[in-house]
């Protein structure tokens, strides 16, 4: 497809190019520009309709975005910017080095300036950091005609218009009403009396995971946003609310794999970037591991008069660390998407501890057997079966119970994952399984 | 709150439980349900108006609406399920036990009865399963007041009105026309001159990973679904789609922790059950790291003359792991947000080389100065630190490309994450770590 559009305007065939924007969807076209060159580029957005342009090109990646804009005159750039849902336009200042940024304010109207300004200052992963201003504000004296009057009017430059916001002189929240509610209403309904005063919001300060939660759980397609005062100041919708699901479950993806998140794209993050944010918990880790080795050196005696303990090391660490990292992703994940709280620790405990004797006593029993088999000493086999029953049991109580204890100390659960819990699943495992040697091959 | 829902029961003062009622939230009201007892609970459920109960009981526990389900008469259930959005009775049906679902179809009408039996048809995992069957058809030749008038008459039983969707005599789906487009519209207007033809759906047998995917990518609220010669069947709903996002995102979590993923709850998870999950992958991974040991057995000698080599083995295989599941995770999580594809494997190859260049070369010299200083044999440090960076550059290799080479054969990139990681990058490290320190030692 993009090559048909590159191609459509390469020919200069502008009716079909017109043709072809008019069959195309918002989303693909955003697509399309992504892939063209920026004479293309420039041809194909100035072809867009005035309404369209805004909404192709806040779906645009920055880069591209920063490219069209200094391909656009004054007048074409104010155009846009005006244009551009108010949380769009927020988020593409963020995304702006500073000399693109200060064109961009310079070519705004002073009120959706002063918007823009009032938006960017609410705090990163807060709930007002991801509204808009654009809603369909209603007063309770008037009747469903008038509401119905006041949406045709003001609908179209609003990100939603399915529920409507019924507030007081001072802009306090008082009210939802729904478009469906609205459209089963008799014209000459009070408002006052049809909407609906039970009202779910949220705060400007609150965390936008916390908001996403509530769009999940209550199925919401759109949520009010209030100050400490109860005064509407914005709305957040559900397109943004998926969005922020998305990236929260990849910072915990990434923070449980011991990395520094980022929501950068992959591909467009420097290679120095990229090993900045990983190096740090490796270092730490690594530092830990040290740890371990001394344990190995501390029992140096041992395995110099057996040595064949030393081969079973890497299982016992892998197993070990595998155990741990089930039952702290569960436990993690759980939390996550709010199905498991604090106060669930007994049973997650008492749960994983007979699932942990379970599991780690069908894996002793196989290594039991299976060392046995293979060098004939029992002994061994013995040691390595026990040491692994007892390091799965600790895995799993290590793995289940650290993110409970991160939770309870407000940092994030998700620091508690593999990486962690491995490293100390490695040195209790050791220390473990050489005592349990040293008591085997005494008796 | 529950506690006083629980008192205002007992107490029998139903006028209050009326009034709490009204200013209660269905989903809130629904959590307040699983907290009492079953004689509370009927008390409550039988308090609610007609079309509330149906939705308070769409968001109980299985659990819960089979204990209900147990308590009501057979025309109580009747209601209720008739009163259900077909696709929620079609998710309580597949919950319910056999004489459960019996009962349940005997009570409702044969209409809904067959539409359910239609839809349980829908391999799970597929649009069909997870679409409902209710939304506003339209004609063509209809105007904007018949439009408006159709949504009075059938709009109070529909999951969504914003969308209505323009149908041939066939039931051919031609067209879609938000009510927004019909409020900003003339009365007059013919629904054939305003609607959009180009229309985004999904087929009833697409992956419900993609249609919520499609959903994301074009922000929107809801998606008809259509057979394969375009009949219109179902429509999915954006609240659908952002559970199904959350639950693969589990999923992915639970794959990439070496388990079989359930979408059950932990807490009603039972023991066996969860240890049934997590054994396979254990067992696996245990027996291959069988043969890591096999490679320790196979360089006895050389640790027998140099015992010190030993101690670093936990570090090398730790740090290790921990640098190769950094760089899987990274390109797992990509790929299932659709921003890496196979198409950027020489590019992740070629940025993972680099940054595993540059984390690997410090992370060696680290170890170089430490082995040194600590035993002040500079061999030591120097046969660990050029181990280490070999190791963890093959281990971002392994992590970076397994997944890509797991999607090229169509199975689940997940699949290649940190257990089967390390399980590779220990056997590789060890071999590595031997024969840099033959090498070394034989200077």
């Amino acid at each position: 497809m993009t090559e048909n559009v590159a191609e459509l305007i390469d020919a200069k065939k502008h009716r079909e190019l017109k043709e072809f924007i008019a069959s195309a969807n918002v989303v693909d076209l955003a697509d399309d520009l992504e892939e063209l060159t920026p004479e293309q580029r420039i041809v194909l957005f100035r072809s867009l309709a005035k309404d369209a342009a805004a909404h192709v090109f806040s779906y645009l990646s920055p880069e591209t975005k920063e490219n069209l804009i200094g391909l656009l005159t004054d007048p074409e750039l104010s155009h846009i910017v005006n244009d551009l849902f108010l949380d769009d336009a927020v988020d593409f200042i963020e995304e702006m080095p500073a000399n693109v940024v200060k064109r961009v304010l310079k070519n705004v109207s002073e009120d959706t300036r002063n918007q823009i300004n009032q938006l960017l200052r609410y705090q990163e992963d807060s709930a007002g950091s991801i509204m808009t201003t654009e809603y369909i504000d209603l007063k309770e004296g008037m009747t469903v005609a008038d509401a119905f009057r006041r949406i045709r009017e003001v609908g179209m430059d609003k990100e939603t218009i399915y529920t409507c916001y019924v507030t007081d002189a001072k802009r306090v929240l008082e009210g939802v009403v729904t478009v469906k509610i609205l459209l089963l209403s008799d014209m000459a309904d009070r408002i006052g009396d049809i909407m609906s005063t039970n009202i779910l919001y949220a705060v400007t300060g609150d965390d936008r995971e916390h908001v996403a939660e509530v769009f999940q759980k209550y199925d919401l397609i759109a949520l009010p946003v209030v100050d400490t005062e109860r005064h509407l100041v914005g709305i957040i919708t559900v397109d943004d609310a998926m969005e922020v699901l998305e990236e929260e479950s990849t910072e915990d993806f990434h923070i449980m794999a011991a990395m520094e998140p980022s929501d950068e794209p992959y591909l467009s993050t420097g290679v120095f970037d990229l090993a900045k944010r990983r190096i740090m918990w490796l270092l730490i880790l690594m530092v830990s591991a040290f740890f371990t080795g001394g344990i190995i050196t501390h029992f140096e005696a041992l395995f110099a008069t057996f040595p064949a303990l030393i081969s079973a090391i890497p299982m016992l660490m892998d197993t070990g660390g595998n155990a741990g990292s089930q039952s702290s992703t569960l436990i993690i994940r759980g939390m996550a998407v709010g199905e498991l709280h604090l106060s669930d620790w007994f049973e997650i405990f008492w749960k994983e501890l007979r699932v942990s004797v379970l599991v780690g006593g069908m894996l002793g029993v196989i290594n039991i057997g299976y060392k046995w088999f293979l060098s004939g000493n029992f002994a061994l086999g013995l040691i390595v079966g026990l040491s692994l029953f007892a390091t799965v049991v600790f895995a799993k109580m290590i793995g289940s119970m650290l993110p409970l204890l991160a939770r309870m100390l407000r940092f994030d659960p998700a620091l508690m994952a593999a990486p962690i819990v491995t490293t100390i699943v490695d040195a209790g495992g050791l220390i473990v399984y050489f005592m349990v040697a040293e008591a085997v091959m005494r008796l």
